[in-house]
């Protein structure tokens, strides 16, 4: 099986590394892989993630079976563009794109009747991003959502599926809005709360001070401030309402906070709460504890 | 040299076991424990944190050069209100506690004149908690904040701080006014931040299919959200202002993101920006990363 790579970042050099290691369809695919930098197709092929790189995206797609793109979400548009009148008939496209509504809206206007589309987003990351932060096993055990036009045949969802399952993935379908406004609470939300308070407290004229009383606490907090910033304004950008909602609905928490930060009965029952309910979800999601 | 901890939680327990490894005053001190629970004692006992249980304040105090009394903030007051008509003339007596203007108040108010206060706050801890928690090098490296009193003796000053050295921690005197107004900015915020993520999406009605999706990013972002209600009740309950001021600037910042989550720049920027400066802290922290 013909597999194809758009975009050797960090998640399309994890997927390839993994599915050269996977037995998808009997034998481990033959993954092509592409990126709009020359030196990334390069060292993708080094690491091993590719087994060759194309030149061009026309060539990249000759005999793919499977194309999965996976750059920033404002970039698949353009992708989409350029890949549609390249695509064989019969050729399944899928993604990997934070946000998913634009996406499907790209794909049906721009992709050929012929052509299958499956959205996807494997919840797995981290703060590092680039080809030199892939790895095989990124996957293993990440939800990996799933999202379907309505006029795309059983066959394609199959394929799709079974390319999740073969990296280690565990595949969770799903409608378009619903995972675009459950990722603003539990992805996007979070990323901006981390970089707002990099940003307030690197910004303040104490902060040198501050900075050397800032530990492990922030560390962690502030992790996934440290993500590419490209990934994230596309994020935002195609998710502005549901993260804008999630916005408002945060600043209402703090401002009720900071009404009760005399109230011990308050604080006690806010803070042992999600003691609790931080606890119970670990246990539950115990792949990433 | 005989030094006494009251209180053998996280920090305590640490303390004690990294104080009977040990030279401070030439040979390892003689480490007395008192906790208001015995098992916890019993435990302090069997993990190595004390040499000896005491079963009385009273008791714990009769020898001690040192006094270090490592409970959560609000407890500190009634610990000294016991303690003062205990205390022999030239015991020191220090605190782990995370606000000081109130500590430092209360030292000034309860304690005898005969007896040197000196503040203390280790910047080190994690969402876990209790003596079960408890590691000699939990201090190893970490910024370790001190805060005199004007009246202090420079002899008890030295004390406190070759304490600290002999823990691994790191002295930094400051102002306790400055000191609060620091950790409301780097150490509460996050924490509120972390429990306010968690009670948003926990309390969604989509919640268990929110937590399906939600991966290491929410994981780390939350993690302060594990810790200890009554530590967290009281830091808020001793440093209200100072953290109150914090979360209206937090929630300017966030108003502001909120209006420009369409607009590409000033996301680019902010972004940019919060990656670059969380990446210069991580060099200079290097201890922490």
């Amino acid at each position: 099986m013909n597999v194809t790579i758009v975009g050797l970042g960090l998640i399309g050099g994890s997927l390839g590394l993994a599915l050269r290691q996977s037995t998808l369809g009997g034998t481990p695919p033959v993954v092509t892989g592409w990126d709009r930098a020359a030196q990334t197709i390069a060292a993708a092929q080094t690491i091993g993630a590719i087994d060759r790189g194309a030149t061009t995206l026309a060539e990249a797609v000759r005999e793919a079976a499977l194309v999965i793109v996976a750059t920033p979400v404002l970039a698949v548009r353009a992708i989409f563009e350029v890949l549609a009148p390249q695509l064989a008939p019969g050729t399944i496209v899928t993604d990997v794109a934070s946000t998913k509504v634009q996406v499907l809206q790209w794909a049906r206007e721009l992709l050929p009747p012929g052509v299958a589309f499956v959205g996807g987003h494997p919840m797995a990351g981290s703060e590092q991003h680039g080809i030199a932060s892939a790895r095989a096993d990124l996957l293993r055990g990440a939800v990996y959502c799933l999202t379907a036009l309505e006029e795309t045949a059983p066959a394609a969802l199959a394929s799709v599926e079974a390319m999740v399952t073969s990296v280690g993935g565990r595949p969770l379908w799903m409608g378009a809005e619903a995972h675009d406004a459950s990722v603003a609470a539990i992805s996007h939300l979070p990323f901006l709360l981390s970089a707002a308070l990099v940003q307030l407290t690197a910004s303040d004229p104490h902060w040198p001070a501050l900075g050397r009383l800032a530990a492990t606490g922030y560390r962690d907090v502030t992790r996934l401030a440290s993500g590419d910033p490209a990934m994230h304004r596309d994020i935002c950008l195609t998710n502005a309402p549901a993260i804008r909602e999630r916005l408002h609905e945060l600043s209402r928490l703090l401002a009720e906070v900071a009404e009760h930060l005399e109230d011990a009965a308050y604080l006690e029952a806010l803070f042992g709460t999600a003691q609790d309910q931080r606890e119970i979800w670990l246990r539950e999601r115990i792949g990433v504890a």
